[in-house]
């Protein structure tokens, strides 16, 4: 399978061929002669690696509006996880559907997920062809049983994901450290080290999640895990909104990935992450939209606009353009291992942005013209792994899941 | 001139025919058996009033990406007003109709604007369609003779402005108060009563502004205005990031509109407006997205959004998404005096938003979709004064403006 796409634009506004062939990109340069089975008009357009959406839990959009204008304990307790205990596979299954489609739809080539019925999600980021780092989420609130549920649950999940594809990779989901005792903490770290696997955890999202550790531990948050030897480059730990300096220093040291998602923590109340210190430290800082019941949507083009907005509240110098689009595609890459790139011999997971458009005119500078002017609307092009997965602003059987999503989410609320 | 839209929800998801005569809406009912000169089928989508943007500078499109990531004084003294020196009135014409484009495109009927060459503007208003309350910027920066070009200047724009519809009207522009005197601002106001004017002034957008009002008047900004009997209901007041409550009780109590421009305030690192506090004086708050060199876009639906959740950092219930729709429609409906809404007899000033998206879906609360979850390229139709002005979201010409506002921005730049 090859695809070329043929006088696309790049970053720096040169106009060149992308010739893609398997799901590398294989050269790039001016009037390739080269035979492909599919050709892209990429005139007036700009070719990107596709963005990557470091924390999200993608069925939620079946909560999209269900719940919104409250703190994230009330949110969580009165609406969230009674909604959640409803849950059955096909929802899920239906709910990451729809993610898939509008993070294809907005430009999103790879996204970091933490949800119920693992499974489910990798079926729909499988059939959908983007790619995608499912953890299976574990809790055990401190109880021998219950860990061993999760346990099981969680070897069940890897077990079962040997039939999927290079895209779907199977992560650890410990939820946070006050949902899961130090015993599951450690048992996670070490079956991560055993089978080579990457750890999702939040960390840090509201200040009391600080306040509680440091009465049951007498640490903070990245001090306790850190000496459970918990912390190294595969951690990606979501929000951090409340660190100190010295967490930083740790997190920058031992390589973890940090997840910014500025529109949820806004909307929750959460906090403001620090991110001039995370800098200045050298933490490695990536962007997520967290889920649909706290954002309301998976459009990182808006997350890249509000995260640099918000960090300027505190100094207009802060998180420029062009930093703010490393947070999106160059900084979780390195995390994750992934050859993002518009170069030869890069990972053909792109996306062009047709650049007709008011947010792109007059065009000065197209990386401000991206993070701060485009929405995610303006992407008209996504290649995941070397497959087309939308042309022309439209993906295949795209109604037929929006139909679906409505009739499983009435169902579900009546449930 | 007459329009019929088929089978199109209303906000409460009622599916109704609407039916336009002239500018107004004629009838709203099921099944309408009329005759009419342009049939839209609004099956699958909503129908509401366009949105108001109550603060912008339109021709600054021209300075998109110009100048991003700097400090108000700084961004204004080394980029943005060396580059106002040089524009002409074709600039500011070409810059203006690729404002409205991207306004039409985005859901905006009607916009309070303030900029050089007002007539510009104007010309491209009235050949776009919108609608617009259009200042010509009002500075004597403490100087006799400044005052006398800027009263000329002023009086000059009125009578020119006598040509244009309905749709087109002039308002006084009074700068700030640190750009104009005491007896300037005095002249405005009686100028204002004369001639029956609104008067758009940027006010308390920095803490700097108010120390300065303080040495210079003994007085906060808008008790220093309401001396002068300058605060009253035909009064814009853009930003007033700064007041104390005695100031908003003024506002309140004289009925002037206040203009809140989430994204600017925190590009500019100016500060967070007050909402709460406005909400329980009773202040007018409206929504604004300021020009787009600090912003970078005119996307109203972004700005509600930027907007709710910068207001949650302070609490999670702040502005919830019903009261953000009214900064957007109703609030700046009132101070501008236009009936607008999808009822019989209001101006036929409205949008239709598509469903079939994945933002709509799966569609819990219109409302909570249209603020948190749709974008500004979610919206389909336009009509603006009773004449369609996007349909399936193309424009007439609009690829014509895209090319020239390259154009003459080019030329600008290396004038």
């Amino acid at each position: 399978m090859s695809i070329l796409i043929k006088n696309v634009c790049l970053l720096n506004r040169v106009e060149k061929d992308v010739f893609i062939v398997g799901n590398r990109i294989e050269k790039i340069g001016k009037d390739l002669r080269v035979f492909a089975d599919e050709e892209i008009d990429g005139k007036g357009k700009v070719i990107l690696p596709g963005l990557i959406n470091m924390h999200t839990h993608s069925a939620m959009t079946l909560f999209r509006g269900y719940a919104d204008d409250m703190p994230l304990e009330r949110w969580l307790k009165e609406k969230i996880w009674p909604m959640e205990q409803k849950l059955t596979f096909e929802d899920v299954y239906w709910g990451a559907k729809l993610a898939c489609l509008e993070m294809i739809k907005t430009g999103t080539t790879t996204f970091v997920d933490n949800y119920w019925f693992t499974l489910a999600t990798a079926k729909a980021v499988e059939e959908m062809g983007l790619r995608a780092f499912l953890a299976s989420p574990f809790f055990d609130f401190f109880e021998q049983n219950k860990r061993k549920e999760a346990i099981q649950e969680t070897e069940r999940v890897l077990e079962s994901s040997k039939n999927f594809s290079d895209r779907v990779k199977i992560t650890l989901g410990p939820h946070s450290i006050y949902t899961v005792s130090e015993q599951g903490l450690r048992w996670i770290r070490e079956y991560a080290n055993t089978h080579h696997l990457f750890i999702q955890i939040h960390l840090s999202e509201t200040e009391q999640e600080v306040e509680e550790c440091r009465q049951r531990y007498s640490k903070h948050p990245v001090e306790f895990l850190d000496s459970l030897g918990f912390i190294d480059k595969n951690v990606i730990c979501a929000h951090c909104l409340w660190l100190t300096e010295k967490e930083m220093e740790i997190l920058a040291e031992k390589g973890a990935g940090v997840v910014y998602n500025p529109s949820s923590n806004m909307k929750l109340s959460s906090g403001i992450f620090d991110y001039p210190c995370a800098r200045k430290k050298g933490v490695r800082v990536c962007l997520g939209t967290d889920g649909c019941a706290s954002n309301n949507n998976l459009d990182m083009f808006e997350e890249m606009k509000i995260g640099a907005l918000l960090q300027k509240l505190k100094g207009a110098e802060n998180l420029p353009a062009d930093e703010c689009l490393d947070l999106a595609i160059r900084k979780p890459a390195e995390c994750l291992g992934l050859e993002m790139g518009i170069e030869e011999g890069k990972l053909a997971d792109v996306i062009l942005l047709d650049l007709r458009q008011c947010a792109f005119t007059p065009g000065y500078n197209l990386t401000s013209d991206i993070v701060y002017s485009a929405s995610g609307l303006c992407v008209s092009e996504l290649i995941c792994d070397g497959k087309v997965l939308m042309r022309e602003g439209k993906v295949k059987g795209e109604e037929e899941i929006l139909e679906k999503v409505k009739e499983v989410a009435r169902d579900l609320i009546n449930r």
